[in-house]
């Protein structure tokens, strides 16, 4: 069979049509009712009983016939004889006449003859200690009560053949209160639509086992992600075993999932063997009814039916499935489970900066929030693109290119960008789908190095989100007036108008292996001996206070920078983030990393000094006020006495 | 120990303050990923590698030296030489030199050599069947590369070192992502709260079990519904078996709580006993901090701790001890589980009708919420008290009394009232806290008869609510404007400028035991021999066919209607919903009742016709337009069709 190709995509709304023309639903089952929150009734519950089943007294006090205490008050109360008792959970043992009363607890059976009753408090009792045996004793009711008061009658609170709850209600704690006052301890609910989810390729490996990146291994991120989602949707999910590459093993698990399943969903592998193998099962044991959306990201997306469950094949890049579960797969579990799409769920904001996009495909870009604060309105800074009049959050595209995995756990929602649309400018107004009701946008975005001491401070925040794109970046990205912090390490080429918050100072220099047993003592030895050195990427702070140093090394020998540089094995292999070029120490890949005297320290390694270079935190003029900006700030004060 | 009175009430705030001083975390336990969803992260979680952990091809295609692509396009491609293939999962076996390609396929690793990829559609292999042996697969280019094109660098997506999750984080589907692709399995999460639940009282019994009505037994509502509350709020339920009002048992039940919980809850029986078992144990093991907060309902509410768990002593009333358990606990629970309270889970309404309140204590008031629909700017109904030119929904207060435990069934969320606020106007604006933020106010409010056929009928509606309050109270309720229709049966005594949707008639006479073994044939039976009758209470427009039937009755015979009526035993015993009277017959306490020929057929009863009254529904005049109002009135033209 021939590999398809993505000739004739398919509108967004032609790939809703095919999976609404699936039933995902998973039948019906009974649960017992501490099971039962939030599942779905598919059955009118109509009340077999009286609630309460007798008539009921409300307080403790004493029932009575009503017309006894006629024309009574405090001055002149009505004497009663008080002939028995009953208390909650006892069947009365004396039936009322005239002039009586039996004392009652609250919520206990009205006896025969009484039809009211009177608080303890309206009462007293004549204190009897001596009297003859046999004399009872006598109650003296010191208001007047009507028929009905203060009784509950039975069936009051629900009545038997009242209608209860009907099909289709989600239940509540308070429906639970309603089932239980009528005896139910089972109701019939929706099955969870169960959905298998088979990840396959050669390169997954199951989080938590060992990985080798030198043969292309990556965790698996599809099956746990998609797993959570489908719970969330309110679906049961059932992880399948990696398939691999390996045609008859991806067969079986695929022919295992449709028959346990309601729903398969596959995802992982885009190698043509994989694409194949599904093609040849769904061909001969369903109906493949859609290849390929115009949707970015994806596009490669199927729907068909698997013998006897539905089917939809999710791109392997994470967030490409991500997307496509949750804007085309996600509302079809709701909608089986019936689980109701979560409403007040969006979210109006300005893009932070314009974007464009022109590709002829409905995008769904993740985007991140930033509010901006109480002096949004502050001093209308010419540099700034967006109109700072109002104060709906800012909007930034998250996106670190298709095969990244982390975008969406930095992101807030989506925002739908119509295949019509060409680009979108800066401070235009944009509807923000958040990934769910409760998604907190965070209370600070900050940009730029990326340091251990920084991911310390930020945890006296309340949910930040930092950006480590390197200092430079981040400058750049706060002139660009999106987000409300950022951090730099050592020199600053460029004037900023950032307002300073604080900062300190770390030690900067070579990582060597444990030892030192290269003897390396300082850059020269890079530069004259035969080391493998493993550098920074040249948006990095630190990369910036090396260059400083070869420069003033080359000065001292009345050499090149350059050329010192060039006599560098590795000077140009530059990582990105502060730990990875020491991690290449450790993995034997190098004899020198640039790092931080406290990366050495956490992953005990050896540290050779180069110098100390200052973080700096800056915070956009406009944010200054910002409650998130000022806890940062006292932070920072408190991080410098304590001379981190 | 004297009993406590509630002499010095604690205000709101005091209260809330003694549950806060309270702790009821319940500490860290470490969860597999599958079973992190919605929890929350304790510690920070940094990246400890680099993701992806190599460089890696983003699309199938050729890995090259982008060098040799400079200057290449569709006219002049660059001729390479394929020296081998990689595949995803594999090791390169090859290191690329000038003028060489590997095939590559999306997420394999880079070779060592190559600086970039060429995606497999800018490219041509020349086809070489038949060449010699030993020669390699020529590629032809036809695009010029940058170095790094369609690479992602290893650690481009994660670096080792950043900041992946902070403390606090409650961890989403997408955060999942984020652990999977760091090769996480298992996270350090805030344990949930442990609430032990004891319910208390000889009268409760489980749903599920027998119920005996005449020693006044009820079936136990708050348990089930706390701890539904309790999950619902991020805690784990633990329910404790019933303590009933034993004194030692109950004591025994409760240190068993406190030693195994973090938070002990109690509710139920208000007996003086089991008062004092909770003080006496409060006092040996622990402390009381408070006893009784002004607020209704809820006043008897404790706090305190009971060894080294936190106590909360709950009413026993079904709807007080859920009030107090929403507004009091579930926000610390919440608060110890790490779950944000929800958030948009108000909405400004209109009280559809004067409230007087004046008792000097905070009322927490369930209230329903009833939406007006498309034509509420009608034609200004004079009678109605409402102004109709907003679109806010219509506030009413659900109460049944304080006894009811399903006023919260029928509610959508609480307006809470000030204390020193006396009334609240119809008309006035008010704030609903909605029960959580997906309650859904129903589509359609309804009130008036109870029928068989209207509680089928209502099935085909989504979400509707109906309030059996019988004919006439239903009829004044819809002029006044609340709800959207009301349903009478038999004759309506007064005019009615409401619009009629439709109805149907129903066959109303007595209902016997099985077989009639008392012969019964008519009204006259009741009145001429000794046979005990149960009727409905007069708002039942059921009643009103029956006065009219006994009216005509005492016609015939020139005798007077009500000296017919005293002639019936249990003639002025009246029972509230359709099928109470019948089920009286069932339990042998009455040998015939007022009821329909449906509830007889539905509870295997004989029937003895009376007649037939019409059943009809009426709709607001200012909701005619309204999407359920026409829903139901289809509904009901099927109904009329069907002959039902």
């Amino acid at each position: 069979m021939n590999r398809k190709e993505f000739r004739d995509l398919a509108s967004p709304a032609e790939a809703r049509e095919a999976i609404d023309s699936l039933s995902l639903e998973g039948g019906i089952e009974r649960v017992p009712l501490t099971d039962a929150r939030g599942r779905t009734l598919v059955a009118r519950l109509d009340a077999e009983l009286d609630v309460p089943g007798f008539d009921r007294a409300s307080l403790d006090g004493y029932a009575l016939t009503a017309r006894d205490t006629f024309g009574a008050d405090e001055a002149d109360p009505a004497a009663l004889e008080v002939v028995g008792s009953v208390h909650a959970g006892e069947e009365p043992a004396v039936e009322l006449e005239a002039g009586q009363a039996v004392e009652i607890s609250t919520g206990a059976v009205m006896p025969d003859g009484a039809d009211a009753m009177v608080p303890v408090e309206r009462t007293d009792t004549v204190d009897n200690t001596g009297s003859n045996d046999g004399e009872r004793t006598p109650l003296l009711v010191r208001t007047a009560v009507a028929p009905g008061d203060n009784v509950m009658f039975a069936g009051a609170d629900v009545a038997a053949g009242e209608r209860a709850l009907g099909p289709g209600t989600r239940i509540t704690p308070r429906d639970i209160g309603l089932l239980s006052a009528l005896g139910i301890d089972e109701v019939p609910v929706r099955s969870k639509p169960r959905v298998g989810i088979v990840s396959t390729g050669d390169e997954l490996v199951r989080p938590g086992d060992e990985l080798d990146s030198d043969r292309g291994e990556i965790y698996d991120v599809n099956s746990y992600t998609i797993a959570a989602g489908v719970e969330d949707a309110g679906g049961e999910a059932v992880l399948y075993p990696h398939a691999g590459d390996e045609q008859d093993e991806m067969e079986r698990v695929l022919r295992d999932a449709a028959a346990e399943c309601d729903l398969v969903l596959s995802s992982g592998s885009t190698s043509a063997s994989a694409v194949d193998v599904i093609y040849r099962v769904i061909e001969e044991q369903g109906e493949l009814l859609l290849h390929g959306v115009s949707v970015k990201p994806g596009k490669p997306m199927l729907v068909g039916r698997l013998a006897d469950s539905a089917y939809v094949g999710l791109p392997g890049y994470p967030v490409s499935a991500m997307m496509v579960f949750r804007t085309f797969v996600a509302p079809a579990i709701r909608e089986a489970a019936g689980v109701p799409e979560p409403e007040s769920a969006t979210v109006t904001g300005r893009m932070g900066r314009e974007e464009r996009y022109g590709e002829g495909r409905l995008r769904l870009m993740p985007v991140g929030l930033v509010q901006r604060g109480p002096n949004a309105e502050g001093d209308g800074d010419a540099a700034s693109s967006v109109d700072d009049s109002d104060n709906t959050p800012l909007v930034y595209p998250v996106d670190k290119g298709s095969g990244a995995t982390t975008s969406l756990a930095q992101a807030d929602g989506v925002v739908e960008v119509g295949p019509e649309t060409d680009y979108l400018e800066a401070g235009e107004s944009v509807r923000v789908r958040l990934f769910s009701p409760d998604v907190r946008p965070p209370t600070l975005l900050g940009v730029g190095e990326d340091d251990p001491t920084l991911n310390r401070l930020l945890d006296h925040l309340e949910n930040p989100r930092y950006l480590p794109v390197g200092s430079r970046p981040g400058l750049r990205r706060l002139r660009d007036g999106v987000p409300d912090v950022a951090v730099t390490a050592g020199p600053i080429e460029r004037d900023t108008d950032a307002t300073e918050l604080g900062g300190w100072t770390r030690e900067w220099g070579l990582v060597v292996r444990p030892g030192n047993p290269d003897e390396i003592e300082g850059l020269s030895d890079l530069v004259d001996r035969d080391l493998q050195f493993v550098n920074r990427t040249s948006d990095s702070g630190l990369r910036v206070s090396l260059e400083r140093a070869l420069a003033g090394l080359a000065d001292d020998r009345g050499a090149g920078q350059r050329e010192l540089a060039e006599s560098i094995t590795g000077y140009d292999l530059g990582l990105r983030a502060h730990e990875s070029p020491a991690r290449t120490v450790i993995a034997g890949e190098a004899d020198a990393a640039l790092g931080l005297r406290e990366t050495a320290d956490h992953l005990s390694l050896e540290f050779i000094p180069l110098g100390e270079q200052s973080v700096r935190v800056f915070a956009n003029p406009d944010r200054t006020a910002k409650a998130s900006v000022r806890e940062l700030e006292t932070a920072l004060a408190e991080t410098s006495n304590e001379g981190a």
